[in-house]
């Protein structure tokens, strides 16, 4: 029996079930590095830990590592790369050899602030990943201990508060062939996926976990691949969410939609726009997915979903078409 | 018809009722007052407007007027004075002239940073209020501007972020005549009332609007009189409350009790001491009272109250016999 | 000095302010009694107290009153009358009078279930109001009786469950003139104003207390006039708001907008559409004016007002011209 | 390789997980089935899916087997069995080959209402367990079905409305024994661990997701063993929990304790008696741990731990005593 092969006896979906731990980190690139900055550690009251060359790192209040977001001066907008971290180190030899396998692995890096040895590959859209195990727990400084020993860092009271980064949902012409590898390579699994009647599939949310997504994918309106849809960090209460939507627009930062619910996992989501033009959401709540069989993943199919909307509510128009690095014309 | 005679015609209560408008602020006195400036400014998020000699004026960002605390160095806690706000200059003039009827009166002083000309009095303990009109409304620098014309000043998504003061709290040996004084003189309403089995009165929550609460007297268990039980500040949901909880844990603030719901005006409740000794709430919610009638006064006995409390809670026994400033050998 | 005269002393606003204490109930048409009755009780979860000919009269759990909504059977929907409670019975005689002499007066009726004689009048626009001040107080059965003495009745748990009727919101072509004469004839007082470009009035926001709004004039997009915008019931916290929604949901109630943010009054609101047709909100929160002046009123200009709303978020088109009764064509 | 074995090559904990997917119901044995019948159903709003026997089957709206409570008339109170589902059929043979070689198997039966056949066991105080992973999928009556396909059933809004069984604690004289079972047969994993001064365990919080806990063990008062402390449902929100707490006092539940934030796991609690005598926890929140090693334990030493509770916040001395069924004198 050898896991990584795809545990013929009991299912691949169910076997690989684990390999991979969580979303440990991710790059976001902005043109406006200074903005950037000052949103995510004023407005949504992340921590600066250290930063690096043309990079600054950032942590959320509940992060066991040190950071959550890598933030890099860069052109233009997007994401850097999705860094996941594999649940021991066997696990990621295995992944690695799996994503060699697949043709879409690029190799070995020494690590970076935080974290050991990485494996970089890139998913059917050309889209950076990296995978690595070891990683450097987080030790607050004084000012920034927690009062209970079970939280890594105390809440400062500043902004929104995340606290942590939650998914990352990517745009796609492929959102199939994206999904089915991040299954059968990295043992995500989807919780739902949405067809269009002409077969294609419109998105899908995966998750590592029994929690509703961590990598999501939804089709891509314009003739490019790559792009970032948003980031979304995470609140604990819906409460936290709303009072989020009053600091923004006190700030003056662009609220796109929300607060209000999802339909795909039933969270609560509310969409800005970053200084760099990067989507970033705050999210709460959605269900858990304990059921282990493949009959949990649910299959919508288009029309039921547009007729059965949470809270009978739909997107703004540029909730299809915008993501990052903008497409020429757009975002202008 | 004189208003300020009573008005036989209709009960002096209907009568008077909108004859003061509001609490407009409290001094509060600290012996420690570069600690609790920072426990207001950075844990409550109050914003600092001016100081002046030993005092310094801060405002929730709910507040038209330009400050409702004014925080004095003093060698001891407790309560510096009590500023309401009359509802017009001729309600002022009527207030006066009950007040210098009743013998409390002690005299007019030419107004403080941020409103008109005062006259001063005593409630039957002795205890300072002053009673003005004339007010300067608050104009908000650019970096505190709402985004909204409704709105006097922005949410900072500092701290606890308290939208105004909402109350206070005075211990008593007679709740009954500081009760009836205010009454009688300034128009309040007694909303609830608990008589204890000796006919003595426990506490009477009074309010001069339709809001549950502005001024409130419990019986004060130790031989002394004039002290301040706490002052509440008010954020608009039970949420902030609970979020405040956290917050103080990790900035080091003594939580003495809740989050919790009150019996009393059903109002959700959490109090901490700030530095300088004094207690402090974080309070929302509550019912309101739209009913004209005296029968809209709860009138509770001992024992249907104590055996009908909020979620069954009581409080730990500091909460009956700890006000500032601190009796004797109390609070070291 | 005679306060239904104006008060010239001390300005009409301030003086009259008082003399109406609250609305005490709406009567709401409906072509489909059963299915209307179902949604207020079993969705709602209004408690039914009595029935009397095509009418049934239901309460919120907070109601002192014996009811807050009269349900009459009709050929179509929209509003019966609305009832407003005197704060006395010397006010009730005041308002009368100056109803009278506005010539808006309709006439003296014995009174109806809960509530004796009124005083029948209508606004510009021809609506039925109604001012009372007898009224009956609510003496709950043993099932419907609280845990506590200050709650006129236990909250029962089923469906959204709602406290009170908060406010009415009308349909006018003559915002101003309706807003006018609520103010000199009751003492109302406007917390906020719109005003458009060409100079008439969008929308005024009027309360007779601290509370943001009871009575709501929004202007009316079709050529007829008398029409109701919407009914809202008030529910203690945004969560209950957001749990209505799925409530909602659930039942197959039709959401046309929200659970979002109100610019005006800073409220949390939710609209559906009852089985009769007629609009319902399910609302909480919003700021209390406690500034007895004038430069309370908050007023827009429409350029401003958009520019700002609440969120970023506007309404669908139907929220602009549908009312009841439905205008000729609309909501086939 | 294999699993069963424990896994050598990347350590036993890391390799077992995944192997239970979650708790699927608890058998709770009630001296009052009526009134306990009608506290789950009516109260804390579950569905009644059958009755066989003496036993009445009840579901939370976000099951997706057909229920999560078995309620059983019984001669005392307390637990009757807690069943777990596996990950898959291999994953039950390899769990009831490690629990057979640990010595406390008892042997297989057909199966019960919902599910297929299970492996009874019994935990170090001979508590009795089940496992098992053929299952029956809920289908929903027309009347129960959810708006959206992604929930297994609509709300219904009566009660406190829980979503599903969330975890079950357990009082044993053998906390480390306990605690040490679960991890190693079954892959359990243990996120907090309270030491005492004296080396005994007084508290395990286990978890076979990244979920704070779905089965907790702590320290049994006295001389006996095999109690249960508490099962806990849960609700989406800590408003719901404030929500539930109203309905309780309402419905003239005791409530023992809460609402209120526990220092393990960060959960919010509040704890009542059912009328068959067993204590019953509605909760919301607290943490999820996606670390995957073994320093995510948070390991407290007595001493801190009663330092730093959450919010300063004892229990009444009835939490750490009572349990059911009840010790001889105890709860009379």
């Amino acid at each position: 029996l050898e896991p990584g092969d795809g545990g013929a006896a009991e299912g691949a979906g169910a076997f690989l079930r684990g390999e991979v731990a969580h979303i440990g980190h991710a790059e976001l690139l902005t043109p406006r590095p200074k903005e950037s900055l000052h949103f995510f550690r004023e407005v949504m009251g992340l921590e600066e830990v250290a930063s690096e060359g043309r990079s600054v790192f950032l942590r959320g209040f509940g992060d066991y590592e040190r950071y959550c977001l890598k933030l890099t001066e860069s052109d233009s907008s997007g994401l850097g790369h999705l860094a996941l971290r594999a649940s021991s180190a066997a696990a990621l030899e295995r992944r690695v050899e799996a994503i060699e396998r697949s043709g879409r692995g690029v190799g070995w890096i020494d690590g970076d602030l935080g974290h050991g040895r990485a494996y970089r590959f890139t998913d059917p859209d050309g889209r950076l990943f990296e995978i690595y195990y070891e990683t450097e727990r987080y030790v607050p400084q004084e000012a920034l201990r927690a009062a209970m020993l079970n939280q890594p860092q105390r809440r400062t009271g500043r902004g929104v508060g995340v606290r942590r980064l939650e998914h990352a949902n990517f745009v796609s012409p492929d959102v199939r062939g994206c999904r089915q590898f991040l299954e059968s390579t990295l043992g995500y699994r989807s919780f739902e996926i949405i067809e269009l009647e002409d077969g294609r599939e419109y998105g899908a949310w995966l998750s590592a976990t029994v929690q509703g997504h961590e990598i999501i994918y939804v089709l891509e309106s314009l003739p490019t691949r790559g792009r970032l849809h948003h980031l979304a960090f995470w609140v604990d209460t819906r409460e936290e969410v709303l009072r989020a939507a009053d600091l923004f627009q006190d700030s003056g930062v662009f609220i796109e939609a929300g607060p209000a619910k999802h339909t795909p996992i039933q969270s609560f989501y509310l969409y800005v726009y970053e200084p760099g033009g990067n989507r970033v959401e705050v999210t709460s709540g959605g269900y858990l997915v304990f059921d282990p069989d493949p009959e949990a993943t649910t299959r919508w199919l288009e029309g039921r979903y547009k007729n059965s909307r949470a809270w009978g509510r739909g997107f703004p128009p540029s909730f299809d078409t915008y993501a990052t690095p903008p497409y020429p014309g757009e975002g202008d």
